[in-house]
This record gives C-alpha cells, sequence and structure tokens, in this order.
C-alpha cells in the first residue's frame, strides 16, 4: 500500500461550496446544556406568543446549579488504582476532580439535562484520557484487573444514556474519553480511503481531510462535538446520508481495543471471507471494547451544491414523492420532508422558528457533486417531485436550512429554561408501515401527556430515505404539570412500546444506549441478545465494558 | 403491514428487456460436473489447437467412473437415526441411497470434479429434503441429539469446500437439501421488499418475481443452479453488482434455524438497534445454522438495457477508467475489464473462445433502468472511458457477453475430458494495491506451475468495482505432468499466501469452505476467530454444523 503519509505536505484544496459546515466550535461542549454558552440562543419572539396557546401555563424551573456547587460523591479510586492508571497515561491525564467528573457524567438527552441541574449528581470516579491504542488496551486491562466499569466517552453527545456513570456489579465507574486520540494517520487518495483516530471530532475529521481536497461528509446533528467512533459505536446516520450514506456505510476497518486483546479488520472494500467483524462493532456502543481507529471511505469535496425546497398539499404526498425519489435513485445529497405540524412552525427554517403558519408540508433538498452530475441528480428529483404534487418554494429556505441545522440544540436549551419540555426521538419502517407508525407514535406523544395533565407539540418529519423504507424523525415540546423527568419516562415507554408493535425500530440513528436497553429483545429477540452476550463473554469477560447498556 | 400476498393474482408485467437471464435450467446439476449434460460443450477448435501450443503436450485422463459404479461406504445413519428424521420430513424425504448421496458430496470446484472422477468417494451418511422452516428447526435439534453433522446444501455449486461431507468428530453426517424451501413468500411492492423462502434457486426467484414485474437482479456465475440461502450464506456478488449491489446489500432481513433456537432479523430498512446481526450470518456458511426465509431488497424489472464493450491499450489504463467510473458514481449495471491475456484469447466473448489474438484490453459495460437513466448513465460511463483512453468497439462483443455469460463452467467440464487442468480464484483490494497484487497472484501462479513442470495459461478480470477498490478474477489452464490434485493444492496454498500477503481478501465473492479455512487467521486474526468461536459454542453447542468449514 502506498497509503499517503498524512504529514506529507498537501496542497490544500479550497473548499469550493463554501463552508460546507458550520463553524467548528470555539469552546468545548457546555456540562450541562448544548454547545458554546456564548452561542446561547433567546427564545424566538414568535415562539414566546405561540408556547402559552399550545401547551398552555408554563411555569419556569428553579434554576441549575452551577458547576462548583454540585455536591459530587467521594471518588471511589483507591490511591493504587489511581497509580496504576497514571502508570499508563501519566497522572496529567487522569482527571478526579468535580469538574472533570461532572463534564463526563451522562449525555445529552434532555433527562441529562434536566438531572444535570440538579444539586447532587452522579459521576464517574475518574476520567481517563488516553493517547494511543496500546495506552487505551493497557487500560482496560488494569480495569478488568481492578474490577473498574469503563464508560468510553467521546463527545459526549448521546442522547440515549450511553453515557450514564454506571458501575454496575463493580467496585467503580471510570470514563474514558478518547478525544485526545484525534488525527489523519493516513489518506489513500487514490482509493479514496483515510485512516483516522477514533477520537476526531466531526469538524475537525472535515478539517484534516480537507487540506487534502477531500471529505466524509457525514453531518449529524451531534457533528459539532461527536467523534468518529463514536458515530461507528452508535450506528449515526448524518443529514447527508441520502448522498453519502449511513456511517455504517462509511466504515472500511477498524481497530479495536477490548479487555481480552486487539481487534483489526477490514481488508477489501468487498470479501466473502466470513462474517463482516466489523459490523459487530459498528452499533456495539463500548460493551464490546473501544473503537480507537477507523478506515473510512472518503471522497473529494464537492464543487457545486444546489438547493431547492419544495411545498407539498399533505404529508402523504410529500412521503410518496419521497419514496420514489428514494426508489429511482435521483441521488439528493440531502432530502427531509416536514409533516403539516412541523411546516406550520417553521421549524426546519433557521430564522423563522414560529413565525410563518405555512400550509400544506415542506421540504428540503440539497444537491452536492460536479456541476453536470448535480445538474441532472437535482432535474431528475425535480421532475419526480412535481410530478407527484409539489411546488417549488425556490432555493433560500433550503440554504436557510441548512445555515441553521446545527442550532436546534441550543433553543432545546432556552425552552427548557423556560420550562418547556422539549425532546426528541426517532424510529424508521418500511414505505408500507409508514402512515401507521407516524400515527401511532403520535397518537401515543399526546395520549401519554394528556394522561398527565399536559398538553403537548408534536412536530415530526421524514429524516433518512432508503429505497425500502424512511426514518421518522419527531420533536416533542410540552408544558408539563409536575415532574417532566417521570411524566416523560411514562410517555417514552408508552412510545417504545408503540414503535415495536407497530413495525418500527427502536431507533434510526440514536442508538440503544440504556434508554432502550429494556425494549431490545423485543426487536432483536432473546435468542438476539444470547448472540450480544456470548460475544460480550468473549471480549469483556468480566463485563467491565459499559454495563447496562445496549443489552441491559 | 399490508405487504401484498404473493399467492393473490398479479398481472404478469412481461419483460421488456428480453431475457434477463440465460434460459433456466431443464435439468438438475449434472453430479460430478456442470450443469444440463445436453448442453455439454466440445472444445472450440481454436481452443484445441491454441493449448498445445501454451501448455505443451497434454495427456487425456482415464474416463470418470459411471454414477452406479462408485464406491461408497455403507451409511452410518442407525435404524434409529432413520426413523428420527423420517418422523419430521417423511420417508420420501430421506435419501440413503447412493445415487442421492453422491448427488450431495461436495460441491464443484476443480478439485471435487476431479475427486468425482474416482472409483471410491466419500459421501455423506443421507440426505434430508425439509419443506418448512419448523422440519429444518426439528432437524437440526435431532441431529445434535443425535451427533450427527450436518452439511446445510443448497444448489450445490460452492467452489471452496464448503459441501465436504466432512463429519468432524461426529458419529455421522447428512446433508440437509434445501430446495424444497422454495417460493415467494409475500411481496411488498411499495416497499420494494419480497420474503423468500432460502431454497429458492436464481432462476426460479426471478421467475417468481418477474410475474409482479419485479426483480432481484444478482447472476453469480452460478446462478442457474444457486440458492438465494447459499447466495447469503456465503456472502455472494453478482456480475449486475455494480449497479445492485452485493447479495449482502440485497439482504434486508432473514430467519435463520440452528440447533440452539431460532433467529429472526430485520426490522427496518435503517437502524441503529445495537449491531446489525443479519450481518453476522452472511458469510456463516452454515457454521452457526440454516437460513430459511430472507426479506430481500427488489426493484421494478429493467425496462431498456444498453451494450457498450470498450478497448483499452493496456490494463493499467483500463484499470484506472474503472476506478473513475466507481468513484464517480456512473452506476453502470455490469463493468468488467479482461487484462491483456484474457482479451488474447477472448475469453469474456461467448463463440470466439480463443479466436481473436485482440491487442490491448477489453471491457464491457451493460446499463439497465429507465431509458432516460440509463442513456445518462451509459454517456456518464462513456465520457470517462473515453477521457480515459478507451476506444468503443460498439455493442456487439457486450451482448455476446451477456448470452454466454452462465456457459464458463462448461467449457471447464470440455478441458477437464481432455486432461487439461482449468481452475478460477478471485480477490480483491484496493484501488492503490490492485496493480501488485495482480502482478504478484500471477507471478505465484507461474511459478507454482513451473515448479511442478508445468505449462498455464493466466488469465484475468477485473470483475467487480467499488469507489475504493476492486475484484480480480483469475481463470487458470494449465498442463499439468503428474497429479493435477496435488500440484493444484501446493500452487493454491502459494498463492493465498501471496494474497494475504500483499493486502487482498482471500475470497471476494466465493467464500471460505474447507479450503481457505487454513488461512482464514491471516486475515481475520486470532482474535476474528475467537469472534467466530464464541457465537458457534452458543448457537450449534455441539458442534455438528458444516464442522470443518469457515474457522476450520
Amino acid at each position: 500500500m502506498s497509503a499517503k503519509d498524512a504529514s506529507k505536505d498537501s496542497t490544500a484544496t479550497a473548499n469550493t461550496v463554501g463552508a460546507p459546515i458550520n463553524q467548528p466550535p470555539t469552546a468545548p461542549l457546555r456540562w450541562n446544556g448544548w454547545g458554546d454558552p456564548a452561542l446561547a440562543k433567546q427564545l424566538p419572539l414568535a415562539l414566546r406568543t405561540l408556547l402559552p396557546l399550545k401547551l398552555g401555563r408554563i411555569q419556569k424551573p428553579a434554576p441549575a446549579t452551577a458547576i462548583d456547587k454540585v455536591a459530587v460523591a467521594a471518588s471511589a479510586l483507591s490511591a493504587e488504582d489511581r497509580a496504576a492508571f497514571a502508570t499508563v497515561i501519566g497522572e496529567t491525564h487522569l482527571g478526579v476532580d468535580n469538574e472533570s467528573r461532572l463534564r463526563h457524567a451522562g449525555g445529552r438527552s434532555t433527562p441529562d439535562l434536566l438531572r444535570k441541574r440538579a444539586s447532587a449528581q452522579d459521576t464517574p470516579d475518574g476520567v481517563l484520557s488516553p493517547a494511543t491504542h496500546e495506552e487505551v488496551l493497557a487500560l482496560l486491562r488494569a480495569a478488568a484487573e481492578r474490577d473498574i466499569a469503563v464508560i468510553p466517552f467521546g463527545g459526549g453527545t448521546s442522547v440515549v444514556g450511553a453515557l450514564d456513570p454506571e458501575r454496575g456489579s463493580h467496585r467503580a465507574v471510570v470514563a474514558i474519553d478518547l478525544t485526545r486520540m484525534s488525527g489523519l494517520i493516513s489518506l489513500d487518495e487514490v482509493s479514496g480511503q483515510a485512516r483516522m483516530f477514533a477520537g476526531t471530532t466531526g469538524p475537525e475529521a472535515e478539517r484534516l481531510l480537507g487540506q487534502h481536497g477531500y471529505e466524509l461528509g457525514h453531518f449529524p446533528q451531534s457533528f459539532l462535538y461527536a467523534t468518529l467512533g463514536g458515530f461507528a459505536a452508535a450506528r449515526s446516520s448524518g443529514q447527508n446520508s441520502s448522498g453519502n450514506g449511513r456511517f455504517d456505510d462509511m466504515v472500511l476497518g477498524m481497530r479495536v481495543a477490548t479487555p481480552s486483546g486487539e481487534f483489526t479488520f477490514g481488508v477489501s472494500p468487498g470479501s466473502s471471507v466470513g462474517p463482516d467483524l466489523t459490523k459487530l462493532f459498528l452499533g456495539s456502543e463500548g460493551i464490546f471494547g473501544i473503537i480507537t481507529e477507523l478506515v473510512l471511505r472518503v471522497h473529494p469535496q464537492p464543487a457545486t451544491r444546489s438547493f431547492e425546497a419544495w411545498s407539498f398539499p399533505d404529508f402523504e404526498t410529500g412521503a410518496e414523492a419521497l419514496r420514489q425519489v428514494a426508489q429511482l435513485r435521483t441521488r439528493p445529497t440531502v432530502i427531509r420532508l416536514s409533516d403539516e405540524a412541523e411546516t406550520s412552525v417553521s421549524l426546519a427554517q433557521h430564522g423563522k422558528i414560529g413565525k410563518a403558519l405555512s400550509k400544506g408540508c415542506s421540504a428540503v433538498t440539497v444537491f452536492e457533486g460536479d456541476p453536470a452530475d448535480v445538474a441532472a441528480r437535482h432535474a431528475a428529483t425535480a421532475e419526480i417531485l412535481k410530478r407527484v404534487g409539489a411546488s417549488s418554494e425556490g432555493s433560500a429556505p433550503a440554504e436557510s436550512w441548512i445555515n441553521g441545522r446545527f442550532g436546534a440544540p441550543y433553543l432545546r436549551d432556552s425552552l427548557l429554561d423556560h420550562g418547556v419540555f422539549c425532546e426528541t426521538l426517532e424510529t424508521a419502517t418500511t414505505w408500507t408501515g409508514l402512515h401507521t407508525l407516524k400515527e401511532r407514535v403520535t397518537a401515543a406523544l399526546q395520549d401519554g401527556f394528556a394522561e398527565h395533565g399536559a398538553k403537548a407539540m408534536v412536530l415530526c418529519h421524514v429524516s433518512h430515505i432508503y429505497p425500502s423504507g424512511a426514518a421518522l424523525y419527531f420533536t416533542i415540546a410540552a408544558g408539563i404539570p409536575g415532574d417532566d423527568l417521570e411524566v416523560w419516562a411514562k410517555v417514552k415507554a408508552s412510545v417504545n412500546d408503540t414503535i415495536v408493535a407497530n413495525g418500527g425500530t427502536l431507533s434510526h440513528h440514536h442508538g440503544v444506549g440504556r434508554d432502550h436497553a429494556p425494549w431490545i429483545k423485543q426487536e432483536i429477540g432473546e435468542a438476539g441478545v444470547r448472540i450480544l452476550r456470548a460475544v460480550k463473554a468473549e471480549l469483556d469477560p468480566s463485563g467491565i465494558m459499559n454495563p447496562g447498556a445496549v443489552i441491559g
């Protein structure tokens, strides 16, 4: 392999489509909210007017506790434990102070954020930050020997409880923070593949590849903070997945450290040498080990980008149009369809949220690539959309969407500060089953909140399309008279029951974590869980890896 | 799910592109050769002239033993064993006669065919033909209880020893023939997915789907005889894979029977609910259990097909053109590039084999789909090929290739009858590594035969392309002075060593079987084998499933 060494000088190619990603973050993720505190959003006036009408009277919550005021239990790590870890990574990279521990306690689901307001909180007993694959291996061996549970920690953006500091039956629990393992190891431009450290964040990966004129093109909502290893471990799917595929599709190989040794997979792009074992680590969410390096499919940065927004008379017409786009493979890079409720609050339009009470359903399309290819795909997609009943709304709403696409989590913080419960959930099913699933999940949400005297807005969009089906992404805002966490736990349980009873998957791209684990048997069967347990017993015989996640 | 019931009347849509597949077989696969004995080919005159020039003096072998003259050991099945199996499937579907046993003894590699000429042969002790998933489950339980090994048997076309009647440490061995489990269970036209029994052969699957205007579009060399379950278990890849994907890509769900219970996987087209466990059975080659049903992605039969053949000055230029076609996603349905040696004997051209001593390298392209889409993809591909250095040879050679594409195995039978050793092997790697791998495998073959005083012709084509790499398919003809089996075993071992040492995969689409099993650790590591053994221990605790295959 004459793979190009990343350290070699390379003429950086300007990104000719302008910033393909929103600004990379200048500050670490807020410990108890989203993003850069300097970018925190005021709740738009239109929304402040709309919400009481839709959700009834809302009580402002008590202010969140400041990080230095939160009560944290003493670390359960002994002096010997600390010495064993420090031998591997050095004292500097072993965090046992309260702030480090609070910053590595859980992810960014709404329940996580509500818990992070409390005056006393659970945390891991320490935070270990290795710099190499070998250090990860050594830390896992030490943790197994010392009966200490391990929570692999990338960007901290899990919304399914995959990062809860759960020690299970073990003596203590540590988070292994992977963000020091960042960088491009090698780029093979001829084959279009890059080897990267798994702790590289989304923006850093695009920056490093962009210096060579390449991109990965994976843009989930968590993009600005999440890591490549997290994308792989949780089977992420990005907003450009119609064009670039799911993260699963981008992984050509990987290196994994487990308590019982290391694994390297991925020789050629196609193989029939037994089952594809990379697929067993995609979606494993740290229960088998830690992904330390990934070989990823990359492609040249697109030369052109074109946008168009569309309006449909109703969701059924829009969904039929998206089905035809998927099955006839016209290959938009992005295509999303908001339902009537989401369209009416313009949730998908940056800067217009809550303003225009539009009728019907809106959709956005984006096409990236070489000019001729972009033009042909755009024309083919437009032809189908129009034939099925869409009217063009021009490019502006689609450009507005792409400029604001990473802003939604800031809005949630503002809503929570105002006492509005706000959360998202997502599923996927076949085209045949799509409308029934959407209706029943919506009903489960509305009925669930109503049972507890809460009014809710339930918005939905089709976020990802496949020839055989699509993903439904729900956004919920509710005014809950009572305990948000308690009510949401009951509503969410009813939604999960509804999803599995109606042919949906428990999660299309958020993962299982601990939040969905009680339902996994209903999706993959007791038999499927047996397989995962057998693999775990082989790779993690002492059961220290992310206890409670995925298989409970 | 309102999936359409296959039993419902449906207006059959004529296949507007003419026969998309060559004629379905009217006779079962020859027991000791390929296909329908009535279609056996005479060796073309041009080849009979060419071969002695290239391969030296060739000795005709002794004639093969007739099936009723082969000595077969008495079946090791006891009366109790037979009764236990007959209780499940009925006496009629339990074959213990010599002919049934010989017809289920091994696959169709050249070593298989050479062994099938002998006067005494190994066979399974019986052949069981279940009709339902429940019968398969019951048979596996009975076999496990009675310490009898099981070889899952579909079309019998394995070329890697996956069907050897190996009993391992068990008391006896039976083949489970799955071809009675044939049919379309349901077709969901809206979602483009079909549920089918795993014992359905390629042509039968296309016939059943064709009645509704749909196709699977998976055409490996084994298509006429092989089964859907075999395609899945061996991770097959077809000649149309550039357009339709590998068989892996078509599998949306499956049902599996194992000695320790049954498994059902596949809810939605995209999911992040743990690892995708369907991927663990794709490539499992019967070592965990038997795939009984598959949910497959299907698409409307193409309305148009267009053809074009191309000539390149040399293989390097042709490979560079194919790389660009793959990376710029111009999506030909089929694209294949023969190297200079293969081009010179016109192996890819039906009816011209051995005739034209063409210069340079030839390639064929085929495009299927809607007329406008086909025209656009054909034009985009042609533009790249011409830009990189190809000259068009018109459509005739590509049409000739498609018409003759299932005929090659007949030619092998004729060569073996003349005493010419003939075999194929294949691998894949990155574009960066392609030329070195091709050179070294070619050298390993030439040098290996030369060491045993044999002259060989080594022909190669690029059979499958991906954005990051391609598959190399080698055809070998050799005049071996001495024992063909013995010499080939040594040459093949040296080729396997060469492949793993040069970044190739041991097999791109034939699988592991028993022939590649001794090398699997070199590809997936001791660690990868540990994972497969752990899964096997859970699903097949008594180790009766296909002993010796994949993990040895």
